[in-house]
């Protein structure tokens, strides 16, 4: 265990990114989405990915220097072709677009096709909240979660995200994974080999299993609602949904062709589509009333829900994105603490490409 | 048990909604939706519901012949006051606005506030189809489900549809609660005195609970993903964006706040908005990339997913929708098969208004 500063390690991600020849804008927007990640708190998709986007370039599999382009448009829509590019420059691009058109007609929707993952879905839906926007992101992702009565993996953790601008308070930020559990959980419980709850993975058989390991055994991720009993074919369409959206929409890969992101696993050599993708939008609160108004309601909407009687008197009612912002203003002073095992890597990485992490 | 015609019930459903002062244009309209539900086995949405909209308008609390009128408009939205009307005539008219404009900007979005219940939101979102065009329908409902760790009814059981059309397939319609249970089964599981699984249901002092009357006596409805460790958390943030789409930017009322279905309870005297919210769009597919391409990636898709490998070899994998045109196919052929319950409700409602119903 160690702790950075996120300058320090938004540096670091920077200069890599500009070593596999991403120019230093690109560079610099890329390692904004990482590191936002970090200062949030979602450990598992800022430095710790680093390596995991050389890797990909290293195969080939990634552009750094990619000619992001629209292949389609109306006043309220665009499919920009990300040409293998990250999306985590990508997206950011895709967002721009779509708060342009929202500023002009409204509401904007971008989906992009032929790229790569683009980390935290909520950075790129929070761009739109300066705006006094709604902002929206999706992105489909490699198979691991099983349509309800199947064993096969069919479709990525595939997350939704919806930013949506408060007045005195902080935005509320809905970003969830449309799997029970985020794969994060479930390396904590494999890292300690601890039993996980029931509901969370399905053994290769398609048996209900606590045992954090199954997943690496031919096993598959639940979608949100687990069993049937427990309404899983609910997160199953709402996996299908951001699927579609992203993959289909746009003409990207879709369902279990998908292309991983790990270097070490092969595309499937019969893809439909493009690459990966992403489906981002922006709505104008005040495309549908006065933004004050709404801001004020918003208010009241995440005071009444604050408010909301307890179960136990203790324990408090979250606001979705409320730890996120705690932990973002707590992570920018103190710093980020890093494990051993992503700072091993990091030091690797570092030392393979001529630039020394710490 | 009795079986009835789509059309005789279709007769019956427009002849009392236009004895409530409806014109016949809306009346049809209205029972349009309501005998839909019908056909796609939504039984509790159908007819069943009839004399509910009935008794909101003998208590004055439903507008049967309301001016819808634009409040807030943009190229791609326009927010509707729908003037106390019902929903089955409002959200509608809001779709062919938002059809409108997706023609001509590419996407169309219409906040509806001022509105009672919708009926099923599929109906609405599937008006987008013959367009070639994804449909979406939210709306916010009365108070049912608590937020994760509280036991205070703060949403409704706030439904997300999308209707995504295909190719020589049936159009792909998401349409799910976004509570682990639909209020229609617990109603069965309690009719027939039987234990539901845990999950669904939390108890008036917030434990967990089998028990099917349990939300008689105070109890809540759980989020989809049920309690913490399954996710729960992730079904209060999908509710909650469906109440922020319908209700706050609509400027109609949110959370505890949505008035009531049932003319027997009152509405509170505090709201902050008008009626409930809806939130209803349309985007055009040959927005984002050609229709036919499109098309044949969605049939694609579903071919897919219905092949993916299944657990039991005698259970096949659901698409989202696929039951319900099933069901639809059917009783357009065989009838409408009504419980004497509902019988009974409607003879009562058709003798007092001196409309016969069978």
């Amino acid at each position: 265990m160690h702790t950075y500063s996120h300058t320090q390690l938004h540096t670091f991600t920077k200069h890599v990114f500009m070593h596999c020849g991403m120019n230093e804008t690109d560079a610099h927007q890329a390692a904004d989405v990482l590191i936002e990640a970090d200062l949030r708190g979602i450990d598992s998709h800022g430095v710790a990915r680093l390596s995991g986007y050389v890797r990909l370039w290293q195969k080939g599999r990634a552009n750094m220097h990619p000619r992001l382009h629209i292949v389609y448009e109306t006043p309220s829509t665009a499919t920009l072709d990300a040409d293998e590019g990250l999306g985590l420059v990508s997206a950011p691009h895709a967002m721009h677009i779509a708060i342009q058109k929202a500023k002009q007609v409204g509401t904007g929707w971008v989906a992009i096709r032929n790229s790569n993952h683009f980390g935290i879905a909520a950075y790129h839906a929070m761009m739109a909240l300066p705006h006094d926007m709604i902002g929206i992101a999706l992105t489909n992702a490699s198979p691991l979660v099983a349509p309800t009565h199947s064993k096969q993996r069919m479709l990525g953790t595939n997350p939704i995200c919806y930013a949506i601008p408060a007045g005195k308070h902080n935005p509320v930020v809905i970003d969830l994974a449309t799997s029970t559990a985020a794969n994060g959980k479930l390396e904590i419980a494999q890292r300690a080999n601890k039993k996980i709850p029931y509901g969370w993975l399905q053994d290769k058989n398609g048996a209900d299993t606590d045992n954090p390991h199954a997943l690496k055994d031919g096993g598959v991720l639940l979608p949100l609602g687990s069993g049937k009993t427990e309404a899983g074919h609910k997160g199953f369409a709402l996996s299908a949904l951001v699927d579609i959206l992203s993959g289909v929409v746009s003409g990207a890969n879709y369902g279990p062709w998908v292309p991983p992101f790990v270097a070490f696993l092969e595309p499937r050599n019969d893809m439909p589509g493009k690459g990966i993708g992403h489906f981002v939008g922006a709505m104008r609160v005040d495309a549908f009333r006065e933004a004050d108004a709404f801001k004020k309601d918003m208010d009241q909407w995440i005071d009444a829900f604050k408010s909301a009687v307890r179960i136990d008197e203790n324990i408090p009612i979250i606001i979705p994105g409320e730890p996120e912002f705690e932990i973002k203003t707590e992570r920018l002073l103190t710093g980020i603490q890093l494990n051993d095992l992503v700072i091993d890597d990091l030091n690797k990485l570092g030392s393979e490409l001529g630039i020394p992490f710490s």
